[in-house]
């Protein structure tokens, strides 16, 4: 449906829900989807695993920076990231937006096309099950996020065993250097032209920030692989990997060798985009928002294909971290305190 | 924990984990509580019924009518009334919170009490097992919750068949008459006052509308019991006999004689708060928020004890709402346009 130039409040709550709900695709594994009082989902194994993250405007995003379809692909890969970090195959998942009445609808329209893009990108056959729509001073969206193990254990984060290999799926430090790069230029300049001034390198950075695609399939994959333990590196690798060693009682050894090739990357991507952090290695480490699948594995098994080996589990020392010989910081990210 | 006087932004998201989860049940159905990327939750018949709602402060509540523990129990109530609703039997529930970072630490506590205390009342057994913590301008409270069908078909809202008897589990209009007396009263005096001057029946109407309680085990009762039909009642008694209507295309006829018992116990509870609504019959069929359970059933079955006869289903006449043999017209609720 074209967009009409209505507000969200024109529209009404029926309205909405036909708007956000007609062009999302229904989930193959719900029984009974939206528009009763409850829906009702598979869990072929006779669990269900459970996550649930939300954004909101202000603290977590700026509309002038992200759009309605940027926000709908960022709700997907952030929430089906936790599904996939357990090792599980996403089912479903339900949002709860709400919106101010002053709203285009064509906003929400977007947001929708955003869901649905990302759902059938990354994890085609999954659909949204049901819903809540309230009204606010600013975008809240509310994602919970369903999948199935597959009659397999859950990955847990405290399965990291000595002499495991640690390996990372997807991204490392580019989000926040696309974060970066809005921070630097973004109010000064209109994002189009901050797109065309960063380059192909910046752009990629951006929509590292702005969209990011999380590697789904790659969880279940390393489940099937007999990963000892998995996370989403949201927070960023050291502060992530610092849990994970905490929860596991071991210390994680990262080789700067294999994290070169990340930091290359990033400062063939900023090379256009002047003034920016100057230490690449620093972003890999600490940026977060990546949704990366941060794993470790015994040390005899073929890694599936979205991993690669950045490092290896060792005894519990007085340090958790380590970077070659040293010891490293978790450097943190606390929304009650940035 | 006694309160400390600390803020939210003093406590961070370690202390608020701490303090939020540490005095709420776990749920007995979690194999995999909070803690890691995602919950684990049992689902005994091998699908989960699902619903989520949300609550922001501003249009949802107020924080000088509501207490911390009164919206702990209010989320409670809303949300499992949903799950009961389908028939299901609650398993567990996720919470996203966003909190400013002012808010003083002890309405955390309280709200935890609140989630606590209802959960032992109405649903024994049922826990948190996950959840997610942001910061906001303004507290926004967004529950998703599920349930189990033990084996059975979801009652869904399209059930209802033309011979049924209308029952209902239940209060109806008493939180609307809650909210009256707030409107009415409560910007001129505090809470405290208002409760004594408007009596015991006023004190138990404002507690209606303040914290609910839900029939929770009404719900899988009267699936049990071969229910046709079943919906939550949040938006009025009217309102939501219209979609159930629709939904089956039936006319759903009430009986005045059998409404007016809910309308007399309204009027006393009313009698020492003067100058509000004086037709209480009009607050049963129209007040929402009493999560009261509204269902069919076939003529021959003997109703489950919770519930009370209030109508009977007609085939679809021009006029889906009769009372008696008037015709009464949807009165909504619509978020956008209230």
């Amino acid at each position: 449906m074209p967009s009409t130039g209505t507000t969200v409040a024109q529209l009404g709550e029926r309205g909405l829900l036909t708007r956000v709900l007609a062009n999302i695709p229904a989930s193959r594994d719900a029984e009974l989807g939206a528009g009763d009082d409850a829906a009702v989902l598979h869990a072929p194994d006779g669990r269900v695993v459970i996550t649930v993250d939300t954004m909101n405007e202000g603290p977590d995003f700026r509309r002038d920076w992200s759009s309605g379809e940027d926000l709908g692909r960022k709700a997907i890969a952030s929430n089906l990231a936790d599904i996939a970090a357990m090792g599980a195959r996403p089912t479903g998942l339900v949002i709860a937006l709400a919106l101010p009445g002053s709203l285009p609808d064509a906003w929400v329209e977007d947001f929708a096309r955003g869901l649905s893009c990302a759902l059938d990108e990354c994890a085609p056959g999954v659909g949204i099950v049901g819903g809540d729509l309230a009204t606010a001073e600013r975008i809240q969206i509310s994602v919970t996020a369903f999948g199935d193990l597959e009659r397999r254990a859950p990955v847990v984060r405290s399965g990291a065993r000595s002499g495991d290999v640690i390996a990372l799926a997807g991204d490392a430090g580019r989000s926040a250097a696309g974060l970066a790069l809005l921070a630097a230029y973004a109010n000064d300049e209109p994002l189009e032209q901050l797109r065309e001034s960063c380059g192909p390198g910046g752009t990629a950075l951006l929509a590292a920030q702005l969209r990011p695609v999380a590697p789904i399939a790659a969880g279940p994959a390393a489940a099937r692989a007999s990963a000892s333990a998995m996370m989403d590196v949201s927070d960023g690798l050291l502060l992530d990997a610092h849990r994970m060693a905490e929860a596991s009682n071991v210390t994680m050894r990262f080789e700067r060798a294999l994290l070169e090739p990340f930091a290359e990357r990033l400062a063939r991507e900023l090379s256009e985009s002047p003034g920016l952090p100057d230490d690449p290695l620093e972003l890999v480490l600490r940026g977060g928002e990546d949704h990366a699948l941060l794993a470790t594995f015994p040390v005899d098994v073929v890694l599936p294909e979205a991993f690669t080996r950045i490092g290896e589990v060792l005894p519990p020392e007085p340090s958790r971290l380590l970077l070659d010989d040293e010891g490293r910081e978790p450097i943190g990210w606390d929304p009650f305190s940035n």
